[in-house]
């Protein structure tokens, strides 16, 4: 029996802008899909918030898009991924992917040394969430994490290539050659557009989970049966809980496409 | 006949930490008065937030002040007095002092030359706020305005000397010099606390709105004959929507003294 095509949308959520890194490797690896895609524009940026509101954020999050009919959910922010995600998987009635798991297995399949070091936001990096999924698969590792607040506005202020960005840089990866870490997983969605500063300051192999991420995708939604087969031109919708104006602005760098179909949302309208 | 002693207490918001310069400044001229502080931490910055959402926030600290009585509303967001000064001036029940026409009053005065310059958030900036408050007062006065969005977060990460701050006020500050600026106001009260660096490189004078701030809500409260004028220890009460861990962290630099009695509240209540 043939398999029957699936066009339910897959939902993304993140914080802001961020998660257009991991939209785009969504669509290369899933060009027929439809997709929703969710920036709580108007409380971004999750990075420095406190577990309790992050989760309570990411889900509402997650009950707008499910309210849409999505068939799998991305939490494309590793904030949130490194808060909620075993609360939002346990009550989901669908498969939830966030981007701390995939990036910890590339990265734990890439090191020779064991060490492996991981750079995000502060309550990314406070939760320990990739050390204990790095431990999870190879124990002996040893994992150190940093927190780089300042990367994310320097990102969004466009400032990404320059002495202010590699001087921050410095400042943030100083102890990371003592450590000894021949891998560096980039923890935050908008650190792979300083990439370059970022490899050169480091001098170590990147890990950048957006694209593990979206292999896990296609991987469950293969194994579930629920691929979209048809061929006609998927549908792409981008919902913003502020002014759609800036986010198109600033998320074009993201996603290196143009970005249309776009709305704006009550914050009010989440609950 | 003796004026009663009022002992209803000042409402004071900001959307973080930095509305605490104004307050400190608020203790120093009216020592003896109680006050209510809230910072709406769960949603901080507002600084890059459009004018629509700015409003709907700001509304909302505004009434949770006044459900708690307040005789009299600082707002001491330089964003938020930009946006919503005039709605919330014409909604409320009690006086309303904003940071931005004490600031603009202060600058008028001071400069010779009728050029001043204004520095703050990018929504701060856009709104043309210091510049309409100066106009109205003197309308030949040239005023420039240049938004510096990494300040804020310079700040918060505590990185408020050495050379990262110094080379990104050189950078934001670098067209001043041109105009002839021979006053600068510090259009947000995260600057203060790098008021050395910025000093240095736009070598002109500067203008600190809280100062001229708490001189505004002596003067309408002498006037309206409500000052409290108990000799007993006043209340200060603090109000965040965010944890209050971090809040007290980086707050008692802002405020010089330590922070107690703090209380987390719902951002979902301030509805």
């Amino acid at each position: 029996m043939k398999t029957p095509s699936d066009k339910r949308p897959i939902g993304i959520f993140d914080s802001g802008v961020g998660g257009l890194t991991v939209l785009k490797e969504v669509i290369k690896k899933l060009p027929s899909e439809n997709i929703i895609y969710l920036g709580d524009t108007a409380r971004v940026p999750y990075g420095a918030r406190s577990p309790e509101i992050i989760m309570k954020y990411s889900l509402e999050c997650a009950q707008f898009l499910l309210s849409r009919g999505i068939k799998l959910l991305v939490v494309a922010c590793n904030t949130s991924s490194s808060i909620s995600l075993p609360g939002l998987a346990q009550d989901l009635p669908v498969p939830v992917v966030g981007v701390v798991e995939p990036g910890a297995r590339a990265a734990v399949a890439k090191s020779r040394s064991k060490k492996i070091a991981v750079i995000g936001t502060e309550t990314t990096i406070k939760s320990g969430s990739y050390k204990r999924a790095i431990k999870a698969i190879d124990y002996s590792i040893d994992v150190m994490g940093l927190a780089c607040p300042l990367f994310v506005p320097l990102v969004e202020e466009g400032w990404i290539r320059g002495n202010i960005v590699s001087l921050t840089a410095q400042k943030y990866l100083s102890p990371l050659k003592k450590f000894g870490a021949d891998v560096l997983i980039l923890g935050c969605t908008h650190y792979p557009i300083i990439k370059r500063v970022i490899r050169e300051v480091a001098e170590t192999n990147l890990i950048d989970s957006a694209a593990e991420t979206a292999k896990e995708v296609k991987c469950i939604l293969e194994e579930s049966k629920v691929l979209r087969l048809d061929n006609s031109k998927p549908e792409r919708e981008f919902f913003v809980t502020d002014s759609p104006k800036k986010f198109i602005q600033i998320g074009e760098m993201f996603l290196g496409q143009k970005i249309s179909n776009i709305s704006g949302i009550n914050v009010g309208d989440l609950k």
